[in-house]
C-alpha cells in the first residue's frame, strides 16, 4: 500500500473540518494502523511518479516497487475547466490541509469584519460564495449558515455573524443533480431555511481577489469555496492509458486496462462503465464495491478459480445532509425522504463507516455536544493566513 | 483583548500535541467563547507593534486602541543563545502551529526510516534529540519514548520503532532544574526506565541539518527538538522600558511599569520580584495569580480604594509526567513524591485547568482510550514537510 499521505481519510466528513466542526484527526486514521494485523501488507508513505508496465514497477519518490497485481485508486482533485488561475481564491476541499486552509478562510473573515469600519469591505468579508450544488457544495453551504447563525452568534460585539450571506451557486437547474428531483427540490427549500441564498441555472464566470462574477452580478466576497468539479489523479498518464476529458482511465468490464489484465483501476479516478454502458458515478460506495470486487477476482485468479466477470454496483442509496435537522435520502433506488429521519440516519450511517472505534465515540459525542450547546467543536485559526 | 490568534492555548499539554496524543482543538478555546458573557468585553485579532504610552494607545495592525489601563501578558518565544541559525533544525515548542510541525518531523522520521536502505541513514532517521531537561524537554523525551516503544511497535515492517534513540541533552547537572534535587533524580531513573538516554552538565555546541554536537559526540538526527530557553516577547520594545538579558521588563512590587501605574506586565514576559528580591520563575500558575492580582489592583483604584501595595506568590506546586504511570510532584514546598499516584494527581490537575467542559471531557476520554489501548490519537503527518 503506497499513499503519499499516512492516513485514511474520511471524506464525506471532511466539509465539517473546514467548517470548524471536527478536528482533523477525528475522521482520519493511520494506514499502517488499519493494516496492522494483516501480516502480508506493507505500507510505504511515498508519493508515485510513474510506473512502467513492461518491468512492471511502481516509482514512488527514489523507489522501485515491483507487483505481480497492480490496484490504482488515486482518486480526483478539483478542477477548475480551464481557469486554474482562480484556484487562489476559491479553494477546493479534497484533503485535509485544504479543509484547515479553508477553516482559517472562514474564521479570519468573521474576525477581520469584526476590526473593519467600512462598510462596503465589511460586507466583503461577511459574503461567502460556494461554486457547485453538489453534495459537498450543498453540505459546506448547510454548515456556513449554522455556524454563522448559531455558533458564532454571541461571541462578536461590533457586527451581527447573521448578517452573512451565503450563495450557493449551481450551474445546472437543481442542486443535487445526482438525487431524484424531489429531493433537489426538498433540499432547496431547507437551504433556504437556513438563510443560504441559492442561484441555479447561473455559472460563474470569473473568480479573483476581490470576489465571483455569478451570472452578470459582481458579487464581492472574501471567502470563495470550490465545489464545482474535479479531474482525475494523474493514473492515466503513468499508465499512458486511454482516458475520458475528466482524466479518468478508461477500463474494462472487470476493472482491469485493456491488455493489462494485471493492472486495475477503481474509484474516481476510473470510467468504468455500467451494464447499460452510462459511467459509474464517483462516489464512495462505488469505489468501496469495487475495491472488494477487484479483492475477489485477484483471489479467483492466484487460487485458479474463475472471478465475476464484470463488476456490477449495487446502489444502496445516497444521502446529504443541510444543517441540523435535515438531509435527505435516497435509498434502495426507491425510497426517498428527508427530514429529522432522514438526518439520524445520515450520522449513524456516517459514524459506522468512520474508520476506528475511537473516532465513532469520539465524532458522536463531538456531535452530541454541538447539538446540545449549538457550539462548534475546533474555532481555530491554524497556519499563516493569507488574507 | 488583543490577540494575534483567535483561541487561548493551554501551553502544559502541548507537548501531547507535539507527539500525536492530542488533537489541537482540545487544548485550545476561542477567546471570544471564553469572554462570551461577559458583556464589558471586546476582543480583536490583531498583531501588536506598539503602544504609544504618551497617548496611551495600542497600536495592532492598522488600527490604534485607546487605554486607561493596559495589561501586557505577551510571554515569550524560544531562545537559542545567539544561535538563531538553528532554528531551521531544532524547532521550538510554544505554538500550536510548532507542535504540528513537530508531530510532522516525528511521524515522518519513522516513516522514511522504514523505506531507507542504508543503515547509517536510517540510523539518523531514527536518533531524537532534545535540547534542554527543563518539564518541557523532559515531558517531550518520555512521550516520544513512549511512542517509539508501544505506540509504533506492531505497525512497521522494516524497521523496528523500540531501535530509535531518543537522548534528552542537558547542560546542567540535573533534570527538572526547578525541582527538589530527589524529585530531580527520580525524574532522571523514570526516564532511564522508559529507555531515554539522558546526558547531563553536556552543552550542545553545534545544530545543523546533519544533526547535533553534544559535547564532543556528533549525534546524527534528522528531528531535534528545542526545549532549552526562551526569550522574552516585543513588550519592553513596545514600551520602551528597561529589561533584562532575556528581554523581560522590569516591572515594580504591584506589577506596574516604574512611572506608568497605568501600564502592567504580567506573566513570562515580566520580570517580577519575589520579596526576597529573586525573579518569580516563569510559570502558567505564576502568570495566573498575578492576573487575578493586578485585575484586584485595576478594580480597587477605579473604585478608590487601596490595593494591596505588592505582588505575593502562593506556591501550590509544581509537576512533570515521565511517560505513562509516571510523575513527580512537588506541593506546597513541602510534599515530594513520584510514581503512579503523583501521575493520577497530574492528570486530573491537567483535565481540572482545560478550559472548557467539552475540551475536558474529551481530553479525558482520549487519555483513557490511549491508556487502555497503549495508541495515541492524533497520528497525521499534516502541512507541508521539509525532510
Amino acid at each position: 500500500m503506497i499513499d503519499r499521505r499516512n492516513y485514511h481519510l474520511f471524506q464525506p466528513l471532511l466539509y465539517q473540518v473546514a467548517t470548524a466542526g471536527l478536528s482533523p484527526a477525528q475522521i482520519a486514521m493511520p494506514i499502517r494502523s488499519i493494516l496492522r494485523n494483516a501480516a502480508n501488507t506493507r505500507v510505504l508513505m511515498g508519493r508515485v511518479t510513474g510506473v512502467d508496465r513492461e518491468r512492471r514497477v511502481v516509482v514512488a519518490d527514489e523507489h522501485e516497487i515491483p507487483y505481480d497485481f497492480l490496484i490504482i485508486a488515486t482518486g480526483v482533485r478539483h478542477s477548475y475547466f480551464g481557469h486554474d488561475d482562480w484556484e487562489p481564491w476559491a479553494p477546493g476541499l479534497k484533503k485535509i490541509d485544504d479543509a484547515t486552509a479553508i477553516r482559517r478562510r472562514i474564521l479570519t473573515a468573521f474576525e477581520l469584519a469584526e476590526t473593519e469600519a467600512d462598510p462596503a469591505r465589511r460586507r466583503r468579508l461577511l459574503n461567502f460564495v460556494i461554486v457547485g450544488g453538489g453534495p459537498t457544495g450543498v453540505e459546506m453551504a448547510g454548515a456556513i449558515a449554522e455556524l454563522a447563525r448559531r455558533a458564532l452568534v454571541r461571541d462578536f460585539r461590533e457586527i451581527d455573524p447573521r448578517a452573512a450571506r451565503i450563495l450557493l451557486v449551481e450551474a445546472g437547474p437543481r442542486v443535487l443533480p445526482s438525487f431524484p428531483e424531489s429531493l433537489s427540490a426538498r433540499a432547496f427549500r431547507s437551504l433556504q431555511r437556513l438563510g443560504v441564498e441559492v442561484r441555479l441555472g447561473t455559472p460563474v464566470s470569473a473568480v479573483d481577489a476581490e470576489g465571483v462574477i455569478v451570472g452578470d452580478e459582481r458579487v464581492p466576497a472574501a471567502t470563495t469555496i470550490w465545489a464545482a468539479g474535479v479531474r482525475a489523479s494523474s493514473a492515466a498518464k503513468w499508465l499512458k492509458a486511454e482516458a475520458d476529458r475528466a482524466g479518468r482511465v478508461k477500463v474494462g468490464p472487470d476493472l482491469s486496462l485493456p491488455g493489462h489484465p494485471e493492472i486495475f483501476v477503481v474509484g474516481d479516478t476510473a470510467l468504468a462503465l455500467d451494464p447499460a454502458g452510462h459511467p459509474y458515478p464517483g462516489l464512495a460506495p462505488v469505489a468501496k464495491q469495487q475495491g472488494r470486487y477487484v479483492a475477489d477476482v485477484i483471489g479467483a485468479r492466484i487460487r485458479g478459480s474463475s472471478p465475476a466477470p464484470r463488476f456490477v454496483y449495487r446502489d444502496w442509496g445516497a444521502m446529504a445532509t443541510i444543517g441540523r435537522n435535515h438531509a435527505v435520502a435516497h435509498l434502495f433506488s426507491r425510497f426517498r425522504f428527508g427530514g429529522m429521519f432522514a438526518w439520524l440516519l445520515w450520522g449513524l450511517v456516517h459514524i459506522m463507516f468512520l474508520a476506528g472505534f475511537r473516532n465513532r465515540l469520539i465524532v458522536l459525542m463531538d456531535w452530541t455536544w454541538s447539538y446540545i450547546t449549538f457550539q462548534s467543536g475546533a474555532r481555530l485559526i491554524t497556519g499563516s493566513s493569507d488574507m
